[in-house]
């Protein structure tokens, strides 16, 4: 039995609860040994130490095989906490450290699961797509700047720097997932009407990696005509390839419409595999009900399928689909406690 | 009886039809004669003629008291109509030389309507808010550029400017009309934890401003997590502020979940009255239904009700929205021609 090494990144608020449970289904699933090294960053460890991510620590982090993150935020409005001081320090400085260009992340509505949609829009078909999202250029890129700040006369302005290189690999990605699925579909999502300069990139590289891929069917779509979509007809999408803020804002969209926000997983891929890649639910650390056991650890449990998907054990990874399935399917009213949830897609695998 | 000068573009598609329809209850509704003075612009126009916004016709429009503006578009794809030339060089261009700084569109679920969301989702309580979009700054501004463009290393960008000059002017009109609401509430919305300079030039100017309006209360949200919101707690927003894309992107959701891209009216508005303010429908020149009479112009005839307002009639504006309120809670399932629609609406007023 091969031994493939995690770094555990449990978090704040529920983050460590919901990983345990992710963890707990992973060592029943998993056909390899995992050799855990756990890490704590997150709010407490900055509040405790001012260090959001060490040089040190993220240089042990880069030798891992795969990354499993809980979730990172401390308390609103901790005045101890600089807003963005996490998001940029620590998850955005990891996705852009370790090259994790793929942002994957699936929208299925699971049997059972809650939609605020009404039966008329989901009577249309199944709701299984995956988005594609960039994840280190765009907007992200901190390429911005401010001038005569705190004056009226304040400028400031963001910019989206894309390149070639980045959004071939990234679409390429893209067209490969959905050349493995059976509708073989990709929407490109972009504001081409308005962003020329960088929709016209994304626009004639996609029309060029089309040509490699000539049985997916390739189609457009303006990211505002994206939201009517979502909320009147999830169906039609397969596979969405987008850029970094298109693809942030869609895909909270998504889990909403597909169940909410407990069930998404996402994973955070360098798919050329220099650089550990990183799982992680979608949603935060929900500091109000930590330590409570009342969180919802299928989102975590969901990214260690995804985890496993990526580190080449598909079968494993299909079996804990299959479990969480199961499980939502027989979900009562009756609310279970966070290691119950993972007990029982545990016991199912 | 005092004449108002009014510039009426229907434009292509189904625009002609619903602006007939608007003019209709906007006759029966105005305290004021409207002198009319049409311009053929749009896809046709450009088609025949190579032209897109004449400077002479420019200036004639900026003359006129008001716009009304039925919607621009020629047929998807059609090769000889470049793609966005005609959001670029006609709608834009308008918003941008006419200082249309309030991008104003309400929300409201319609008794009668029908929207995709579950009753759970809309038993929370009513549907009723506007998004004052900023609409001439932002990534819409052009600032953008490509470097080594069809080559392997071309970069392409795309600049957010903001400047407190802009923000101000727009947070002040939103705090504004969110004072003259019920429920005295504003919603920032914008990416702060990434978009730190602009970012922190919204927060910090909503902060000033709101010291002046002490009644209304402030509340921030990141645009991904309004998604969520907007999907499964709709009635929590009353007016939401934010900037030129995240305002595109939030009003094509909230108009499809609020039941429809029917029913979404909007005003591109110079609050400070150097300009003549434009109000147009938010949906397309749909030009596969256009001249079928098959069109809805509800839209457009809530839109004539955002020009009769911003005009300073109140009172004919209100009696618009009464009679649309009327005549959707008894909208059956048998069609309507757009001119019955118009006409059973103008008999109300
Ligand atoms: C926390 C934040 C920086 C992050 C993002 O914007 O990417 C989050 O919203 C996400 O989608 O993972
Ligand atoms: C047509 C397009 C340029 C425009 C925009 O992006 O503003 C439209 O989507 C809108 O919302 O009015």
């Amino acid at each position: 039995m091969s031994t493939t090494n995690l770094a555990v990144i449990p978090g704040d608020g529920i983050g460590p609860e919901v990983t345990a449970e992710a963890l707990k289904v992973l060592e029943v699933a998993s056909p390899v040994k995992f050799e855990q090294t756990r890490y704590d960053l997150g709010a407490e460890r900055y509040l405790a130490t001012g260090e959001v991510l060490p040089e040190s620590v993220l240089a042990e982090i880069k030798e891992q095989d795969a990354i499993l993150l809980g979730a990172v935020g401390g308390k609103p409005n901790d005045p101890n906490l600089p807003p963005g001081i996490l998001e940029r320090g620590l998850l955005l400085k990891l996705r852009f450290e370790l090259d994790h260009y793929v942002n994957l992340r699936p929208s299925r509505l699971f049997p059972g699961a809650t939609s605020p949609l009404a039966a008329a829009v989901l009577d249309k078909g199944e709701i299984d797509f995956v988005v594609v999202r960039e994840g280190t250029e765009g907007l992200y890129t901190g390429n911005g700047g401010a001038m005569r700040v705190g004056t009226p006369h304040e400028v400031a302005t963001e910019t989206s720097v894309n390149t070639a290189y980045g959004v071939e690999r990234v679409v390429r990605d893209a067209f490969a997932r959905a050349q493995a699925r059976p509708r073989k579909k990709l929407t490109l999502v972009h504001k081409t009407n308005v962003l020329v300069n960088a929709g016209s990139l994304w626009w004639r590289i996609t029309q060029q990696v089309a040509e490699e891929f000539p049985d997916v069917t390739v189609d457009y779509l303006h990211i505002d005509a994206v939201m009517i979509f979502l909320a009147t007809d999830p169906s039609r999408f397969d596979v969405i390839v987008t850029d970094n803020i298109f693809g942030d804002i869609i895909t909270d969209l998504a889990a909403a419409i597909t169940g909410g926000i407990g069930l998404a997983a996402s994973g955070n891929i360098n798919s050329s595999r220099e650089f550990p890649s990183m799982f992680e639910p979608v949603h935060g650390s929900a500091p109000d009900i930590a330590g409570q056991q009342k969180a919802d650890p299928t989102a975590a449990i969901l990214s260690g399928a995804l985890l496993l998907e990526h580190l080449g054990h598909p079968e494993a990874a299909a079996a804990i689909d299959a479990a969480v399935l199961a499980d939502l399917a027989e979900r009562g009213s009756e609310p279970r406690t966070t290691s119950e949830v993972g007990d029982a897609i545990a016991a199912r695998v």
